[in-house]
């Protein structure tokens, strides 16, 4: 059983490779009436789009995406939408040299086990290109948060071991603002800068590097998320961890807050308001799997990418020892581009648990 | 769409709430022609029972599991297996003052938001006592797993901020057998007589502290995994984050895994064996979504238990203020009883991927 | 992956066998805050019993229905609500002799084939003792649909070459009490007794005989139905094929709709009410697989009973010749007790259907 | 939650309008390493292909499929198969004039019930010209059949009251045979001869008529189906019925079973062969839901199309009094291009059935 498809009531099924003639996706169970702004959906690609600065891979995609179905008159219908991106710059020969060689902490030698067949052109379906087909139907999914006044904010906290201070005090609009003044998406203009030299030495080394994505999702109202095994920072968890190079997700107060005792971190209840709010906030927003109306908080690690400009040691399919030459178009460090994905994600899961809301109650 | 069934080929449908009936499972897809030991599966329950030393809640419970279907002369015939835990010792009375009463980091505010109703009792749905449906659900997943030489393995890694040495040069059978030599499931003897000591303070201030588990899955053949959103390690995610109190989860090189360079963190390959192993292993036996046959590992983060001795302010139904006052049974620290259930779930994730990856190829 | 499960967003899962502990199922998906009528469940129950009268099996079965979770005070919490019906009269020494013999037109060697272990007695699985499950599941489907106004009334429509007389005119009301006033369960009193009078005969016989259950569904409000695989009546066909012993479905013109011409056959729209009505309903309430505010309604046909009580030639599993005894308790003719099974798959899919119809729109 | 997705293990979501850019499926599941013939996809889309005769609709469409991922070399990669068939003919303004008023049965009013919007031109979602994906897809689950030796054989077997004798004495081969040589797809050719001239004059008088179809899947290994809801002639029931314009399903004995008694009805096995093979086959094939091994044997009811070319009174979207105009190209009997949508959806549930199957035992 295949695990192309994502969601169930907002359900997305995606397509394509690294190298084929496309990649796309079916984006079921959006409402009807929703008004879809092509552009906004452009504007989230180009978010991820290959070549966009000097800390980006230098393929070329315009990654322009067309709506074979689904809307009628601006509006989405009831059925199912179908969004395709043509793949255009593809150098299939650049990887010609890695037919049967299996890349490092590559997904080579784990495709060809599965499968028995691997297509080698630039990772084939393992290729995070397929992620540009979630960043559309994310759109999709932001559009139908929007018109629920629900907001979704996510910037690069972590490069290597630079950290960002916690902005939580900060407002959304602010923080947004200041994440698209620089080319990491930093919310924070002082450690921006710091990332964006590290990336730059770590590109000129031929190395790469990690870092880590911080996610706020604004005004969710309490009722998302469907216990006991579909609770909300479940899938979000398992959303996040679906994309390339994350290796953890931790939410409210993560794996620090296996450190404490329940005396501090107990989120003591206010009396304000008709959806009571609490003192802190280490539930991250989320209680029993459930949104509880506060500000939903996580963050997602990704590990550094296994493409080096190194020439490296390996093994060929049939076992014998190999050298892979550091040579193609990547990425010193992906989490600038992922920042969208990330966003893309939980748009998808919070679009699913909001319809699924629906039938909790007469 | 409520959200009680877990797994596709290989799936579990739980019911029952702290101070019901009954707890139980219906197991379905569990291959016919497997020897089903009901021993074996009593014995997994025993290790999540409540009331087991000093360090855990003193509820009795004996947890005596029933077969009601599913099972014929010893083996499973394909159809349903259905489970049964009665519930015995529910003093719902404990709860009569917390009727109206929103917990502190508990999921009273969050169901009676979703649900517009809520059994106040012990929890009700949200209670981790549904957990004993998954351990006795994921011990016939371990009984299938056997019969494929896969095994799984998990202890206590650190409680508080006691952290347990990595342990990864120990055979595995040699680190069971420590693990069970003491009340905290801790494989490392002088980390657990810390810990248990710990805990034991933590209980007679009245309070609760978090830990963390880890987990390794040895002997999994490569190909298990379903990308692009069933990754291996997505599922594994989902399933431990859908734990009562877990908060994060890493495998591989995890969170420290951000913060390395590339060169550093890729898992060389080695010319050694029809499978091809790994010099180092920071992909934590996963790439690309895949298991490649080297171990799996991976780290759960437990938040304290909100539950403490101690009186909280808090509100009610109304949005009054209210008062919690410091009574009943509970646990100071959850993860020596979770220890099986972190291995139950990751036997279900294993057992479905191992049936997903019978049609992967011709 | 096993097929135990039915329904996504009102969803049910049975377990059990003719001849185990007991049958089941767990509803998910019922909204929090339906009244929950216990009494209403078992006189559904009733209705499928065995041994009701001269016309069913002698089998005795109280067919006493437990609730094990998910209702708190007399209204469903939103929460996974489990029945249970112990199994009481299981003669399984009557099963003995066809132990490794395969009845004729039974699941004896299906199972065999499939699973390479069968429980024979009594049919194991593959015994519509199951339905009992469906029925109790159904019930509570049925208060939710009453809860919108909609309800579901089935006749047996025809026994063998006997068919009733249509009753489209007759009130529902009118059509429910007079099909309670007899044992086969038809709307038709004059029909009814010439039903009974030749199941009694085909009893004698120690034969069986096949029939015809109709339904109506009526005040479904318009808009239900998933397009374009899970339409309306796809769904209701679906639920139908899957009660032991079905052959064949229908609805609106059905087969005799194929021999209509378009001029003849289309529904032409009334001016009168906010609903359109239609002058004809040959499209059985439903148009493009959503219902359109008319009375939904089709047909099902049994095949007759297998178990008779003649010897009969047959196999046994090293494929010798054998023969089966004539000997057991079961119905000369399946309709009347199936009448009350027809309603509760209609409930169930009309339930499942209207939670999943919530999300169509803004 | 939509209903666009067909299958569990080899699953089809489909998109797309009539007047849309164009309509496509995923398929996921299609196990790695089975040769794509893609000239065998084109010729199974044009014998569906509108404009292929005098009794089918004008509309030109070449119905040109691409692939636009999935398949590497020639081979499938088990990763998702996106077929594409762009719209060629789409005169959209044929249907102006319908924009706001409701064609008689057909789902103009049941769409807007549903959807608060709906897309007029041609029927948009509705219209049968989605089953061009289906039939693409289901070339593809021919394909894997064959490769597992399962073929399948579909005709017309009645246009309106002229039905075609029982041909189940005549090889496979030759039914194919005979069926290609003629514009109507029935196997018979003096059946043939007066279906054509009939539906000839229907087309002449500007009406519509309707048939049925007939089906054989032989060679089919016993143990496909999943009870006790997934059983094999269930899935194949919902299949059919969620194919445009079928009002009726029935299987082996079908509806004239239900007349018959048991001591007739029971098919009794014969002692040659591995597999005992039955006397006679009123069971269709399947037993218990799970089929024995013998031909699997279905037919299905369709209704005459809605469209005709007569003037017809009806209503507009305002509850108006409305005349449609009896104008537009459409198919005066939808059966001999349903032939290949029939075993289509046929071949899809049986390499669903067929990979489900795989983990049925150990």
């Amino acid at each position: 059983m295949a695990g192309n498809t994502f969601g169930h009531l907002f359900r997305i099924s995606t397509f394509g490779e690294s190298h084929g003639e496309a990649i796309g996706v079916i984006v079921d169970g959006c409402p009807a009436g929703l008004p879809i702004d092509l552009e906004f959906i452009q504007s989230e690609l180009d978010k991820r789009r290959p070549g966009q600065s000097k800390i980006t891979t230098q393929r070329k995609e315009s990654d322009t995406v067309q709506i074979l179905s689904g809307i009628f008159e601006g509006q989405s219908t009831g059925t199912p939408i179908a969004l395709l991106i043509p793949n255009e710059d593809h150098r299939s020969k650049d990887y010609e040299h890695n037919k049967t060689v299996y890349r490092p902490s590559h997904a080579d030698y784990t495709y060809d086990a599965k499968y028995g067949i691997r297509d080698h052109r630039g990772g084939g379906r393992s290729s995070a290109r397929e992620t540009a087909a979630r960043v559309a139907a994310g759109a999709i999914a932001k559009l139908l948060l929007q018109h629920y006044g629900i907001g979704i904010f996510a910037h690069v906290s972590a490069v290597g071991t630079i950290n960002a201070p916690n902005l939580a005090a900060l407002p959304i609009a602010e923080l947004l603002a200041q994440r698209e003044e620089n080319i990491v998406r930093c919310a924070d203009p002082a450690t921006a800068n710091e990332m964006i030299e590290f990336i730059d030495s770590v590109r000129k080394d031929g190395d790469t590097v990690g870092g880590k994505i911080s996610c706020i999702i604004h005004n969710c109202p309490p009722g998302l998320g469907e216990p006991v095994f579909d609770k909300l920072h479940a899938d979000l968890g398992k959303a996040m961890l679906s994309i390339n190079a994350v290796h953890g997700f931790e939410y409210g107060s993560g794996f620090s807050g296996s450190e404490m005792r329940g005396s501090a971190h107990n989120d003591i209840f206010l009396t304000d308001g008709a959806i009571p709010k609490t003192l802190t906030n280490f539930s991250g927003g989320i209680q029993g799997g459930i949104s509880n109306g506060m500000e939903i908080n996580f963050t997602v690690a990704f590990k550094p990418v296994a493409t080096i400009m190194h020439n490296q040691q390996t093994v060929n399919a049939a076992g014998e020892a190999a050298e892979i030459k550091g040579k193609g178009r990547h990425d010193p460090c992906v989490v600038p581009r992922a920042v969208v994905i990330v966003e893309a994600m939980a748009a998808l899961v919070l679009a699913d648990q909001l319809l699924r809301n629906k039938s909790s109650r007469l």
